[in-house]
């Protein structure tokens, strides 16, 4: 499986305005440990802004072949399968490349609604092989419409007892590939 | 159930010197709003430093009475139930005195280890009632020993099905909390 940080279409308000959000260097390097962890790859930061495609360029070469690798080897490998793509389409064409056959899109959405999988039942797809699947996660308010158009299925929102779950997209996505693939 | 996001005492290296870490202001708010998310309280912030405390407290005003509790009220009920604390025994105290009963104590380790309790077992535990739990979250290299002497159990490490489990402290403690408590 494959993971997609998505930074453009999604929404950028509570309104539901389209567009895009900026890269928190964090949520890259958090999730990019996280999909190493749970033996996620490739793992897809998504923005077609050349400003923000720059800032990834340069946590990447810092990490990877600056000072950052030297002095800090596991966050070295934790980024090491982070690719850089200009749009979903260009991850999902990507992928494909990698994987030689055509991915399945699975995404995530914090709010309930209809024809939610679990994930047990999630988990048991993937195990029982066939396509490749890639995760979408949608940074600010959530994937815009664009972008769920690409999703082959929905997996419900991550839930505790309570009504209360406003997690940040970095403990969301991190929580799912446990719930996923953690042991 | 509460939480300790804990700063002193513990590893700031991987030589295992004894000491202090900042305290990293995502790391409160990540893990205040799983911790509401999964109904644990009070999630307790541990640092001895006054500028530590100072920034905490700069933080947690900001957004439970200044203009952040108008602008993002999500984000003000999740740090509702924050507290700081000068030690993990202040946070002991504090917890003994709210839950009316003396609590047992969790500790987390990133490393596998003798004697560690299954998150499944750990969950069972907690709801068949009896003594309120404390868990306790190492920041750095993790809890020093006077840290752990505080422990009657530990928990084994989140992992994936590979060997790398270098997750950050804000992530793998959602985590846990969502094998604990998720849905």
């Amino acid at each position: 499986m494959a993971l997609a940080l998505v930074h453009h279409p999604v929404l950028r308000d509570s309104a539901g305005t389209v567009g895009s959000t900026s890269v928190t260097p964090l949520n890259v390097h958090d999730l990019a440990r996280a999909a190493r962890t749970y033996g996620v790859a490739p793992f897809y930061v998504v923005t077609p802004l050349p400003s923000q495609q720059a800032l990834v360029s340069r946590i990447l070469s810092h990490y990877r072949e600056g000072y950052g690798a030297a002095a800090n080897p596991t966050r070295s490998e934790a980024l090491a399968d982070v690719v850089l793509a200009g749009s979903i389409n260009e991850a999902l064409g990507d992928f494909q490349r990698r994987a030689g056959a055509s991915p399945l899109v699975a995404g995530t959405a914090a709010r309930a609604g209809e024809g939610r999988l679990g994930y047990a039942e999630f988990a048991q797809r993937i195990a029982a092989g066939g396509r490749p699947w890639l995760l979408l996660l949608g940074t600010g308010w959530g994937l815009a419409p664009e972008a769920a158009a690409h999703c082959d299925i929905f997996l419900g929102p991550v839930r505790g007892p309570g009504a209360f779950n406003h997690l940040s997209v970095r403990t969301a996505g991190a929580i799912i590939l446990d719930r996923l693939f953690g042991r």
